[in-house]
């Protein structure tokens, strides 16, 4: 089987023009198959601010009215995947852009008021059209992720980027050799917040647990965590946490990166 | 040859999500191999609006600055392409929206000042990707594309949707037969302005330019016209201008539309 790397960027890489050139730049040159998958709630939360939409936030998730939905159509499926296909385009990597909706891609159902929380138009993936990536990848295309899926019954829902990443990572495992990568500003996962050097290299599911219990991984890498160990729990060959900086050395880390062992 | 249909919509089809919905409804049901064009600039403007940037135009045409070509990237892309494609889905039409930035479909050249106007990030587009269109039909897939282009060079570009009907049209006619469709909310060209019993029901460039000269065909109509003409005397077989109520039954017009003769 081949390789494919599915990288998942969001955070404060998409938000910095500069920074995030610099990443496309190092993914464009990433040899093989590829697939990368974006957030950008930052952005997200900027164009509704200036559109006079208010945005509320639960446990770090976005309550998606009708407002929101527009604001997240336009900013996830519209400037930043247009933009980030477009600059790929530039560095001659031949990139397609993507949602859950396109070629019916991702489909989810819309996630039923929990714990009294209406989440709105919010949606967990639950099947995958592998079919659609799998001929993409095979005709030299690189497909661009947005956080968005659809139900089916003509709703778009705003979907988790980094849950996307993980499930499209378990659906094409059959296919390929897949290494899943998490892409943010920190190097991995540390074992005392805010020292870089208590990186650690190998994260097992028992280490998650007691390092979640004294709560040196904080909330928003605890689902990110969860997709990581659902990844590799279910056929993913290789999944990593590590900084946007290290893209370019895949085939190489030196260290610099926390490989999570299911 | 396979017969391919290709619809351009715009203007108060897009804008009232009821007519919308019953238009896609028809267009799901469309047999054979077919590509939908949309535009989108009323709601561009609404959006523009919303967010306090100012929609400036000329000559019926959009100057796109730096903060403009973000509005109709997050509107034309994201927005109105991913909803098209939403309900398209769920009408059991496997829809997969594009700009011309994805799979470097459509390459433009940035315009250059015209007759001292400065339009901004707008492009006229110089190369089309056929094979990824085709290979996209041939996977029973049907492209949804946004009124957006690429210059190879990171930057988008705003880009006349009838133009970019015209022009894959004309570079798919070597490999379909290919039927253009230009709807919108009128049955098709008038001799007289505001009398629908004067519909042309067979326009030739010759009764184009009388039109033109004694002003029954108005300034919205002639670019219009314009691609419609190019397209026929460039290999395409058909070329009509009807109402966005007549898609139904492309098979069988009655008359209600206009066919324009090359």
């Amino acid at each position: 089987m081949d390789i494919l790397n599915i990288v998942k960027v969001g955070g404060n890489v998409i938000d910095e023009p500069k920074i995030l050139k610099e990443f496309l730049n190092e993914f464009a040159q990433l040899k093989g198959y590829k697939i990368l998958v974006h957030g950008g709630g930052k952005i997200a939360t900027r164009v509704a601010e200036s559109m006079n939409v208010k945005t509320e936030m639960v446990d770090g998730r976005r309550i998606t009215d009708d407002r929101m939905i527009e604001v997240v159509t336009m900013t996830y499926g519209g400037l930043i995947n247009k933009n980030i296909v477009c600059i790929l385009q530039s560095l001659n990597a031949n990139a397609l852009g993507l949602t859950g909706a396109d070629g019916n891609l991702i489909v989810a159902d819309k996630r039923s008021e929990t714990e009294g929380i209406d989440y709105g138009w919010v949606g967990d993936p639950r099947a995958i059209n592998s079919g659609l990536l799998i001929s993409l990848l095979e005709n030299d295309i690189i497909p661009v992720l947005a956080p968005l899926t659809h139900d089916c019954a003509g709703h778009l829902l705003n979907t988790n980027a980094d849950t996307i990443a993980s499930m499209i990572a378990v659906a094409l495992s059959d296919h390929f050799k897949v290494e899943l990568n998490y892409c943010f500003e920190l190097d991995g996962v540390l074992q005392e917040v805010g020292d870089p050097s208590s990186l650690i290299p190998e994260l097992t599911s028992e280490k998650f647990n007691e390092l979640k219990g004294k709560g040196a991984i904080s909330e928003g890498m605890i689902p990110k965590l969860d997709n990581a160990f659902s990844a590799v729990n279910n056929g993913v060959q290789t999944v990593r946490v590590m900084s946007h900086q290290s893209i370019s050395n895949l085939q190489n880390l030196s260290g610099n990166d926390c490989t999570i062992i299911g």
